[in-house]
């Protein structure tokens, strides 16, 4: 099959289009034949060297992917060849043919194409784990995402939204801006015209009761400045670097709490019951069209560094999509 | 009625037995007849001006007490006058009466001095929404706590037990090192002659699923190094300092959790739904002796200065308790 291999670490252009092995099915695994593709931010560090797959994993870049059950595993009994699914990943999305475990298999909801739930794994699986299960957003609570106009900051708005929250975000462009309050973001924040922690106190006295970041250091402060009492901070992401100084008189008077986690390195187990959770839980909504999948462009699988330098650009909206076939 | 009073911020000796008014019971709450309170470190806070009363709260110090209800405040009619009880206080327990919300009455367990009741509520409420609340400490699961000696640290260490926990904990000196042992912990390190985290890197690999912490900044990144998946830093001291250097790249590596809190700024009904569940889950074991109070000693009410001397020497292990009566 054709993957796109990590040739060594370093900028886009080392990603490059290759004739690999198939890969073949584990015990409980089923390969599919993939349709679509979508890159992450985490793609993006792995390429750089910085993010290597977990043992086991595929070498090739991607975390989610859609298309048809190729090939069952030893053990697999209630799928069928053919079948429609989406799935994530450990890794190697970005080829013709992936082995996946089936707990990470998702249906691909009514009403969407077969294509476009490629995009679907990553950023509904992380919202709903990061926010709903790990940062507990209830009905009436308010919630800060930064970086609302990307993949994961688009379904976070409208999932928090569609839950029954306040919903605060942060920007780095007006026409970002623009299409976050359409989502129905209450209050848009740009980032490079003021400072997010002043808007939110103005905007929120009592504070944010969860926060979905992926700045990590350079945050840090600002968020915990404008935690609620009983506010969580969930981050997922370090764009501003590992290490920053916490304030933990403030996380105490408030009874606050800072939490960081990922989805690629957890157990089987956990990613079978976070895949099921979020099914449950967002499917039907996005079957009704409460909730919807934003996708900013689709490529061709051999374009792959172009969607890297996309990314690395921050110029889209939604999801990169990567055409396989 | 005789209070003992903070004349001005400042060492031991602005603590003065004075004449007070005596306390009316509000709405919904009761006046105990004190027989002993406890000290605890954030007496010695409020005493040096760090630590304000809440709001409502009384100016005296003492966050716990044992005695006798006295009064009965409107509303309040499944108590009697003469009913022996324990409370967890928002302060003014170092005095002969106090007003306290029914709600965070304790009943005195069976074969236990109302004496030394006076020295329960904190210990065993502190530890079980810490640890087990807020920490969710599970059969299996090992547990770090820091200060081991301290009131709080022989508590947490016989109930972790109690409940399937391995203990692992600090102390200053080798006779705390000793005593700790005897309450069942089994790794107990002397900070002042190994370096925590380097010896639980030895004798845990994994790594820590609760840590216990009253250092705050000065230990966070020790405690942080040394957490395991999924590991959960619960704060509720700061000796070591407010503000500390956070390491969010190894919080999500490891899906990690910061968490910090005390008791007594908790809402009425937070503090009534803890000394409940305290209770239930706490005082079977007190009354069949598999859990106990530590006691250091016992001292009169005139002498609260030097019982500030004691706890800020750090030579004491678990509770030093103030007679009333």
């Amino acid at each position: 099959m054709r993957a796109v291999v990590i040739t060594e670490p370093g900028p886009p252009d080392v990603l490059q289009l290759r004739d690999v092995p198939d890969p073949l099915p584990g015990p409980g695994e089923v390969v599919i034949e993939v349709t679509a593709a979508a890159v992450n931010r985490a793609d993006l560090m792995q390429r750089q060297g910085h993010y290597p797959p977990p043992p086991g994993a595929s070498p090739y870049p991607g975390m989610e992917c859609s298309g048809q059950i190729a090939v069952l595993g030893e053990g697999v009994t209630d799928r069928v060849v053919g079948e429609p699914v989406c799935a994530l990943l450990s890794g190697g999305g970005y080829a013709e043919r992936v082995a996946v475990p089936v707990g990470q298999l998702m249906p691909v909801p009514t009403g969407m194409s077969l294509l476009e739930a490629g995009g679907l794994p990553e950023v509904t699986c992380t919202v709903w784990s990061m926010v709903f299960q790990r940062g507990g957003l209830r009905p009436g609570e308010s919630l800060l995402v930064h970086g609302g106009s990307s993949g994961i900051g688009t379904m976070a708005i409208q999932l928090a939204k569609r839950h029954g929250a306040r919903v605060f975000t942060t920007v780095g462009t007006d026409r970002k801006a623009e299409f976050c309050r359409e989502l129905g973001a209450d209050v848009v924040i740009n980032y490079r015209t003021e400072d997010f922690a002043d808007r939110i106190r103005a905007e929120a006295p009592n504070g944010i009761d969860v926060i979905l970041d992926n700045m990590g250091a350079t945050y840090l402060p600002g968020n915990v400045s404008v935690l609620a009492r009983d506010g969580r901070l969930v981050v997922l992401g370090l764009q501003g670097g590992t290490r920053g100084e916490l304030d933990l008189g403030a996380l105490l008077v408030k009874r606050a709490t800072v939490t960081a986690a990922s989805l690629r390195a957890r157990s089987l187990e956990a990613k079978a019951q976070i895949v099921s959770a979020t099914v449950e839980a967002v499917w039907p909504d996005l079957e009704s069209g409460v909730v919807r999948l934003v996708v900013d462009r689709i490529l061709p699988l051999e374009d792959a560094a172009e969607a890297h330098r996309l990314l690395e650009s921050s110029t889209h909206m939604g999801k990169v999509l990567l055409q396989v076939r």
